[in-house]
């Protein structure tokens, strides 16, 4: 098995970076279109053959080095009983948002054998398909941006109804927390016991809180869904978009194996605020750098691996990648990482830029 | 004159910091309703009566220490030739957005005093109305961010429409953003002889753009935007959320004399990046904040004001007050704030926080 992403992930010596691609699953390839032109996207969650064909299909089309597995964050509100749409054109909705202590109280609990089976049916079948060739990831949205979905009733620019609960009714909102925190964690023991080699936890909208809102309200309830998956026994990813201030706390509070950065933080300033033997990072080439010329994007993407340097670093982009990018490029991002070589003169250069040669040296 | 803004800009010692509110002049003013519900916002930003009327509202209503003059950063857009469109509900909106080399070579020069003229007879008929009460503030759009509404043609999550643009075509773009630091310069420097005492320049999609793009697009465009304000001899605030990592870059690139905070930002993290004898801080209580309790609002607001500081401090929000405020909780904020003093206990623990004492002890 191309096992370079689980390598990386327990910070051990790799020869290159592994690498994949946020939504690589994705719009982009005509392929995964001609399948979503049959289906919408639910019911691509839903039917297991549909979900296992995407998944697999940037792992042939596009060469990545690990697969994560074809669904959505939404399907554990819906598996707790909200009622959920995901139209063309406007994005997923609930149009019964959850409001009050009532709305929270009346959430079921989840059996993911039950309500969410056929996710656990596709990661296996997937699983058997891809005969070893690469990881499967499986992952799940974290208590705090489920929160914020299930509040707000769908995206929106400063989550300004959810936040509105945290300062006026703390309580209810720590009662919806603590829930979700439980379904999650539930959900991805599920899924490694269903063939997920990795998880990894979207916290996709830390960037709507504070500092002390962060702390109060996402991170506890992160680390606890985080540490259940962990002790399912796979290394588990961590990304919060927008509060890359926070990396190394959430490191500390949930014991990720990596954390993923997003492109508003250079490498180097990721690897100032955590130490690469205790913690992988994954990231963070701007997806909007694909759009620049193949000779630019391969330049792109060679400074930025040494600049997380040799150890625990999984390249990917620092957001998923976008709709209408052409695969041409998206495969010239994954080539240049594929031939990348960790040559003596590149890891001397990124032992003088770390400043942490004797640790370094442990490795090289 | 209540002078706080200005001795605060000029990092001079006050007894409290001076506070104002972004979007102050807004809908969670029922006042500020009653105007709007008889024109349109465009109406209302082209007739200065009507701007003068609800820019001085806050300053009755709210009892803020600065006014900031009633009207929109696209006007420079439009005065350049772009037709804007601002629908209730849907947002400001360019229906034929700037995609071309050739698009950009349409666009006209500006002489402010023709195509803005209205808000220049706003800005001087709201400082007679002020009669010196309180100073006022002028502001306009950075490049960056005019470029990036003009190239999407509306507010997006991610802007990837533009940000494709500085990928694929950084010609055009330079060629754009250039045209647009001299606008935005021009238009300041007209806004200062028309009566604005201090001016700030809004790079609100700082957020949409990694290091590099930032240093390369957005960053020596606000910097002459900003250097032609401040040579006409008020101070200049610069405010870009979404990038509080370029503080410093900022400071020292603009040479501004105040820089806004957003809620990401700590007060602490936003004094070790900067220097308060060098700038001034302006900001951050998240707006959502005021949701909470009168109670929670007034111990937010005094740790704030003790974490930021005595010397150059602006007590605002960290982005603007929010339609659906109760106007009772934005004056809880202000009065918070004004029934503020430095007394020796506070400077002292300020003190003991900063590890400043040498240079905090001149003033004290």
């Amino acid at each position: 098995m191309n096992d370079l992403l689980l390598r990386a992930l327990r910070r051990e010596p790799v020869s290159r970076p592994p690498v994949w691609m946020m939504r690589q699953a994705g719009r982009y390839l005509p392929q995964y279109r001609a399948v979503r032109a049959g289906s919408d996207f639910l019911t691509m969650c839903r039917t297991p053959e549909l979900a296992t064909e995407v998944t697999l299909q940037p792992i042939d089309l596009v060469g990545v080095d690990a697969a994560i597995i074809f669904s959505d964050i939404l399907v554990v509100p819906e598996a707790m009983g909200m009622h959920l749409t995901l139209d063309e054109g406007v994005g997923p909705q609930f149009p019964s948002p959850l409001r009050t202590a009532a709305d929270v109280a009346k959430l079921h609990p989840v059996d993911p054998q039950d309500q969410l089976g056929y996710m656990l049916a596709a990661l296996r079948m997937t699983r058997r398909a891809l005969n070893d060739r690469v990881p499967l990831i499986g992952f799940a949205g974290s208590p705090w941006t489920l929160a914020a979905y299930m509040v707000e009733g769908k995206g929106t620019k400063q989550f300004a109804v959810a936040k509105k609960m945290l300062f006026e009714a703390p309580d209810v909102a720590h009662a919806l927390l603590d829930k979700l925190a439980t379904a999650v964690g539930d959900f991805l023991v599920a899924q490694v016991e269903a063939g997920a080699q990795v998880v990894q936890l979207f916290e996709s909208w830390a960037g709507a809180l504070g500092p002390q809102e962060f702390r109060t309200f996402a991170l506890p309830y992160l680390a606890k869904a985080a540490q259940r998956a962990r002790e399912a026994g796979v290394p588990v990813i961590v990304f919060a978009p927008g509060a890359g201030w926070a990396m190394s706390e959430i490191a500390a509070a949930t014991h990720a194996d990596a954390i993923g950065v997003d492109w508003h933080t250079t490498p180097h300033e990721a690897r100032r605020l955590t130490d690469p033997f205790s913690v992988a990072l994954q990231g963070n080439l701007d997806p909007c750098a694909l759009y620049a010329p193949v000779s630019e994007i391969q330049r792109r993407t060679r400074d930025m691996i040494q600049a997380f340097g040799p150890v625990g670093h999984v390249a990917n982009l620092g957001h998923g990648i976008l709709p209408d990018m052409n695969p041409d490029h998206a495969r010239a991002f994954i080539d240049a990482v594929q031939s990348w070589e960790w040559t003596e003169e590149r890891l001397d250069a990124a032992k003088r830029a770390s400043g942490r040669a004797p640790q370094l040296a442990e490795i090289a």
